[in-house]
């Protein structure tokens, strides 16, 4: 997976061959073909295996503010889990590449709306856990965890396709200024 | 343009050959490639023609109110102008498909920049103008604008990548409800 990881980051999705992961990691093309059907499957695998890490990652606070609980959500989906800066930005980029690409694609299209969904129930389930608890006023949490979810994605793009750095920076602000504020009781 | 617009609806843009644009209008590759220096080149150019379809479409009354007229605005970038539902769509999806690309490519990542700062810019205005009025309260209308054309974008995403029918209907109601709510004086 580190090795399909270096190669796609290095020759992009398009112009991936099975040779070029093999060479990241000293093994034939027949081996890895011994393993997945094609270079196909192998990708599969491979966004299977870094949302998972991200899935994997979530850790908060279940006895905070739950304005605070989702403004370190949001910081975490934009600005990367444990990992490095630069290891999260380039995984993002296999991952927004792979993402644009899904609308040919049923099964990769299948992989990231469940992940799409992790993301928005992840949050939705903070926005009413705040309105069970008074601290918000009664919304659509779902139609706002949307909302949310797809700020993230859009600031996650903004950074990699058009270069805007401080976009991940600013989103969460943005989010906090104008969407949290409406949910105040 | 719109041969080529026809070749990249059916083949994707990493498959597309100019052959496969010359199919669409009998013309021969030679044809083609006395006039464009390359599938790059012709691709680069449909890619300003589609934006330009979408700039030259805006038609908002100066005169209405501005939370109406931001709504108006938001709804024309989502459900498109005065091209067909299904003709809107199927440019979108070359525009997602190009958008995604650009990290890899300096030109187009420029071209989506301009049109980026061109839509974004349009709802800004409406903002400003708005707190010009006191209709508004006082608003970083950049930060706000921002988020704005970060939802638009993502719900075209999420229907396109992730075959979200209606996210295209759902993203507009989140930004007045959520958003736009933010702005009263």
């Amino acid at each position: 997976m580190k090795a399909t990881f270096r190669a796609v980051s290095e020759h992009g999705y398009t112009d991936l061959r099975v040779r070029d992961i093999g060479a990241e990691m000293e093994l034939s093309r027949q081996v890895i073909h011994y393993h997945f059907d094609g270079k196909y499957d192998l990708l599969s695998s491979f966004l299977e295996y870094v949302i998972e890490q991200y899935e994997g990652s979530v850790a908060i606070d279940p006895g905070s503010d739950p304005r605070a609980e989702l403004n370190a959500r949001i910081d975490q989906c934009l600005l990367g889990p444990e990992f490095a800066e630069f290891i999260h930005w380039e995984r993002m980029k296999v991952y927004c590449e792979l993402f644009a690409y899904a609308q040919h694609d049923e099964e990769h299209r299948e992989i990231f709306n469940d992940h799409y969904e992790y993301i928005r129930e992840s949050i939705v389930a903070i926005i009413e856990a705040g309105v069970e608890d008074g601290v918000f006023r009664d919304v659509d949490a779902i139609l706002m965890g949307q909302l949310i979810t797809d700020v993230i994605h859009a600031a996650r793009e903004r950074r990699l396709a058009l270069g805007h750095e401080s976009a991940p920076e600013e989103a969460p602000r943005a989010i906090d200024e104008y969407v949290l504020d409406s949910l105040l009781a």
